[in-house]
Order: C-alpha cells, then sequence, then structure tokens
C-alpha cells in the first residue's frame, strides 16, 4: 500500500499545484483527496490550512473512514473531509476534488434560489463520465453552505441521491465538489464543470441579461 | 519515417501543453494532427481521451486515410479523425488544430443563426497565411454540431468548398478548427483566431450589445 | 541573524515571483516586506523600482525602523516603507504585502465615497485569520492616495486603530495592504482578498448592476 | 559590440516570452528591439514572423538605420522596423516595445475619435519615467493602422512631436508602442500601460458605459 499512497500523494500535489496556478485553490482553499484503499476505507487527502501552490508530497494525509489521521503525519485533516468521505462511498469513486473558483462561486449564488443550475448543449459535457453527446443536459444541484459539515455531509448525501446523475454540486458562495472514478477523470471533470461555469457566466454577461 | 514521425509528435506534445495551459483544450477536448507522409496519408494526432496537459510523446498515434491506428500505439484515435482527414485532403493542409475554448464556444453559439462570423479591419489577421493586410475581411463559417462525424465531416468538406478563403470555422459550441501549411502555421492561427474571438466578444461587452 | 534574512529573502523573492503572474505587480509596482528582527525592528524589504518578475534574493533591503538601509546593499528603499513599519508595530505584523491588481485598482475607487467596501458571506473569508465561518463580515477600509507617505502613514495609523478587525486595507487607485503573523498568513491573505475583489466585481458585472 | 548584441538578445528572447505568455505577442505579432550602437546606429530586433514564446537569441536580427540586416542572419526584418527606428532616434530611446494585446487592441477602436486616450490618477501612472505622482495625466496618442510602414513612421514623427511627454501611443485596432531609456524601462512601461488599459476596459464595463 505504501507505495501506491506514495505515488497518489505525488499526483495529488501536480493536480492541486495546477489548479491552484489557475486560481482554483486560492488561499489554502479547497481540498483533493483519492482512495487508497476501499476495503477498510484509507483516503489519501490534502491537510487542513496548507498553501496549493507550495504543496509537499510528504503533507498529503492518510485518514480513515471515522477522519482519523492513520499516517504518521501531525497535520490535521480538513473540516471538509466528512464530504469526502461521505462522496466516496455512495459514488463509489476514486477521487473527489473540491475547488473554489471565482465563477462557481459567483453562479453557486446566482442560481441558489433554483436549487441548482442547468448545462445544456456543449459539446465539453461529452468528456464527464458515461456522458456520450453534447446534447446532454446536466443539472448541478446547489446546496446552502454550512460550518456544520456532519450536517452538510448529511445533506450532500440526500443530494446525490436524489440526482443519481450528478456529477458534481455547488455549495453556495463557496465552490465545487466533483469525482471520478480515478485522479485522471476527477481532474478532467473539474476542467469541464469549471469551463463550463466560466462559459455560462460570460454568456449573460454578453447578452446582457443581468 | 520514423524520425519525423518522433520529432512531429514531440512537437505536438509541447503545442498541447502550451493550449491547455490558455484553457483552449481543457477536460480532454480538442486535438491536433500532422501529416507525415502525404502520398499515402500518415497523420500523427493525439489519442482520444487524454489529458493535453500531461500528454506524452509515446502517445501520439499515427493513423491512415481509413483512420486505422498503424503505428504499435493501442490508443483510440479520436472521433474527430474524420474532419482532420477531411481538411488535410481538401485543404493540402500540413497540421489540423481543433482547440475548445470558451470564446469561440460563446460566438460559435451567438452567431449561428448568421451562418459564420465576419472579422474585419484587425491588424492581428495579418498573421494569418497569406493576408496582407488589416482590411482584410475574414468569414468564419459555423456549422452546427453533431455526434455523426462522418456526416460532420461531409459538411466541413461542403463548407470548405464554399469559402475557399476561410483560415478556419467553428463548431457550434464547441470549438475552432483551423490548419497551416505546418504546424508553426497551425499554431500561429490558432493563436491568431483565439485572439480575434476574444477581442470581438470583449468589444461586445464594452459596448453594451447583448 | 543572518540565516533567518536570507531565508526570508528567498521566500519573497518566490513569491513576488508567483504574484508578478498574476499580474499583482507589475510594472515595479507593489512592495513586500517581513520582519527578521522584532525588539530593534529589522525588515526586509523589496526595493524600489525592481521587476518583481526578475527580482534576486541579494536584491532584497534590510531596513529599520528609521527606513535606513542596514544591510550593505546599495539600493533604496522604497517610498512605501513607512506603511509597511507602521502595520508591522501597529498589528504585531511579521510580514506587510502590498499589491496593486486591477480589481483592487477599481473597487478601491468605486466604493471610495463609501470608506470602504464590506465583504460578506463568503466560504473564502474563512481563510482569513481567526475567521471560523462564512458568516463573517469583513471591511476592508479604503483610504485617499497620497504621495506624502509619512502623512499617509498617519492615517493608516488611524485607520488601524478604528477598524480593529480588518485583515488589510485598500489604497484609492493604488492597491491592497495586508498583513500576517508570518510570509505564508500574508500570502494567503492577498489571495484570498484578491479572489473577493474579483468576485465582487464580477458578481457587479454579472448582475448589470452599474 | 559582439557580447553586448548576444547579452541584448539573450534579453529579447526572455522579455517577448515573458510577453507571450500574457497573451501579448500571440499569433507571431508584435516586435521587440534595442539599441546596440547608436552613433551609426545599430539596433538588436525581433524578426518578422516568428513565434515569440519559441524566439531563440540567435534569430535576433541586427540592424542598421536603414533597415538593412547587417549581422549574418538570413531571416527578414520586421516590416515596422522604419517605426522603431523612428523612435529611437527621436526619443534617444535604448529599446522600443511593440505588444498586440485585446485591451490595447479594443481601447484603440473605442477611442480613435478623439484622437487619443486621457489616463489619470492612478498610482500605477508613477511607474512611467519622470512621473512623480498619481495627479499625473498621461495622453496616449492614438493613430489610424496603415500598411504603409514608412507614411506610418512619419506620422508618428509628427505625433511623438506634437506630444512631447507621451511615454506611448496606441494603433488603431492593431496595438501599443512604448519605449525606455533601456530595456528594463521599455518593459516596465509596457506592463504599466497594459494594466492601465486593462483597468480602464474593465471599469468602463463595470460601470456599465458602453
Amino acid at each position: 500500500m505504501s507505495q501506491s499512497f506514495e505515488l497518489i500523494a505525488a499526483q495529488l500535489v501536480s493536480i492541486a499545484d495546477g489548479f491552484h496556478r489557475r486560481g482554483w485553490l486560492l488561499g489554502t482553499s479547497g481540498n483533493l483527496s483519492a482512495v487508497v484503499e476501499r476495503e477498510s476505507l484509507h483516503l489519501a487527502m490534502t491537510p487542513s490550512g496548507v498553501d496549493k501552490g507550495a504543496l509537499l508530497a510528504d503533507q498529503i494525509l492518510l485518514i480513515d473512514e471515522q477522519k482519523r489521521v492513520i499516517s504518521n503525519h501531525q497535520a490535521k485533516p480538513s473540516d471538509e473531509a466528512p464530504l469526502h468521505i461521505r462522496i466516496v462511498k455512495q459514488r463509489s469513486a476514486g477521487a473527489v476534488f473540491h475547488t473554489h473558483s471565482v465563477w462557481s462561486t459567483m453562479l453557486s449564488d446566482l442560481h441558489a434560489r433554483d436549487g441548482g443550475l442547468a448545462v445544456e448543449g456543449y459539446e465539453m459535457l461529452k468528456g464527464l463520465a458515461g456522458v456520450r453527446t453534447h446534447e446532454h443536459r446536466e443539472w448541478l444541484p446547489i446546496l446552502e453552505n454550512s460550518q456544520n459539515l456532519e450536517q452538510l455531509a448529511g445533506k450532500v448525501g440526500e443530494a446525490l441521491n436524489e440526482h443519481v446523475n450528478a456529477h458534481g454540486f455547488l455549495l453556495r458562495r463557496h465552490g465545487l465538489y466533483t469525482w471520478g472514478k480515478d485522479l485522471a477523470e476527477a481532474k478532467r471533470q473539474v476542467e469541464i464543470i469549471e469551463f463550463l461555469l466560466e462559459t455560462i457566466g460570460r454568456t449573460r454577461m454578453l447578452s446582457g441579461k443581468g
């Protein structure tokens, strides 16, 4: 397991650095995780409060299903670990990525009253797992933000049940969660959803619809 | 031929990486190709479903005119290979680049009902092959997006016949295709057209014309 | 002390380079400082008039409380050193960062008549020192710009007294000042406040509120 | 002289690469020059039609006052060399930089009927050579674009005479020219003017003034 953990940790660092450069993980925001062992759940995860542009592989934590740190690291797991664990279990995900972009922050607020945001008719949607055509309609649920993370994890669980086809969701004025069967799929979906949110936001500006 | 293929593959990787950084090939979108041999057509091409920011030269495919993989790679050719092949043959192009930017996605939708987008009076136009003055008027045809790629290749062929001077075209809510006699010319034209699309999009916002 | 100074100088260079790449320190604008010794105040600081994208560690100055250069460098301290010194003393800061972004320039002007700008309800606020919830309301005071830096330092001192919880302030049509107990905290707060200013600016555009 | 030329060539390459990354020299647009010898004028200059993101030092040309290539390079001097030569002579500049950004392209068009664009009251102006306060008013003349470069050089000469304090000018729908006593000053002024143009453009959008 240790070699696999090291490999996953190095990949998380590289992905975090790329996302930080794009402005999606500024100011220690966001967190990335990946499953190391599924039976007795072991999750590699970025620690709380670190600069994602200066992360080192040996800062990546290994936590269990109760978000206990089981590696020899002293760092604190992120408060949002319960959301990652919930998604991993409910979606059988291999990786869960949470980013904070300007566009996801804005659009999660603007569409909060609708409970979600529909994205439809873009070729870019074809990159989402299992989607075969641009004629797909993706519903991105939007949940109210909260500092009670255990409660929020429960609401995330409900939303995942209600929207079984959703590839991600937004937390209001907070950011995006998406996941994949592995690191590459989760990374791809972050890029796709961030691209689509920027496109939708700019289209509103371009067409003058406030 | 093999050395030439290796050199072309290395250049495709480098160009793909640069475009990915600019946000023009996010989420495995887009594809780049270049002619290795023209007589019996051999095309070097980025494979389907790979992260363009983490591409390796040995992932580049060599395909023939029937989009059969003729190198020893197991990877799958992109669904859009028929469009590349059509353009190579009809324009005698040495390289064909397809990018997905936010601006091309938006403007291809906004101008779809006109069947194209005129770009006129910009110095930047002088960088397009054969253009000698900013007083040039470039017509970028816009085609409806489709998942029937063979049929779409036929429509691309018709558009190329109809607009013999076009340096590129847009697929609606999908992205840009442009090409050149070689890799450098195709890269230059991607940069030029993307710059002009951003300029046109922002000008609409600046002048409040929704 | 010298080793600590060298380490701090190297970190200032690395942070300056990153901020320059993001467009927050263009054209020799902005300045960064960090405390090397607090008793008899010694401050490491970027010199006046240098390109922050091409800074070298041995260009970093060491100055005292009277902004005298006490290292062996010939370079001139920034005119804004009195502001850094004032903040270090009044907030017991370990690092003071001043950036010039497009968004801080614009919003500091747009909200100048209100004397400041309120930022409220964003998850990103949780990254500010001591803030535990997105339900936080941050007031960013805005001060009129001036070339009389000693006088301006006095006004900064008053603003810091009046707004004891503020994590930063804006100079009108000039930029952002923030600080932290150390380099990492100051860097984090720059990223957070710049993110929030961009979010607020774009939200105004998106919602059509001029 | 040869060592000085090599050093200047290496710096031009590094500056070109940085500007290309920021999107200010896309598609082989723009050109950079620097004086190697002033008596009998020798100018190091980027050649015509090259990718500024993949430039090599040995591609930099050495030209004389009649834009004859006097180094052993085969490359073609840029059509815009007469503008560079004119500016060098009339302003005693040590370096002349010409960039094509989206913002300079848009604003040079929007303000063309006024013959120029006023920039006033920004701290960033203090970085322009000889400017000591943000209360400075910079007038950026705007000239109609033309493919008759000798004639255009004449008009540039007149504009430089008329606006003796101008630190740069715009060509309509084309881009920015600025210069400095050396490479560092010219680079600084590009960054400053580009920053200010972006600020002015976005402010128009933010305030809803079309």
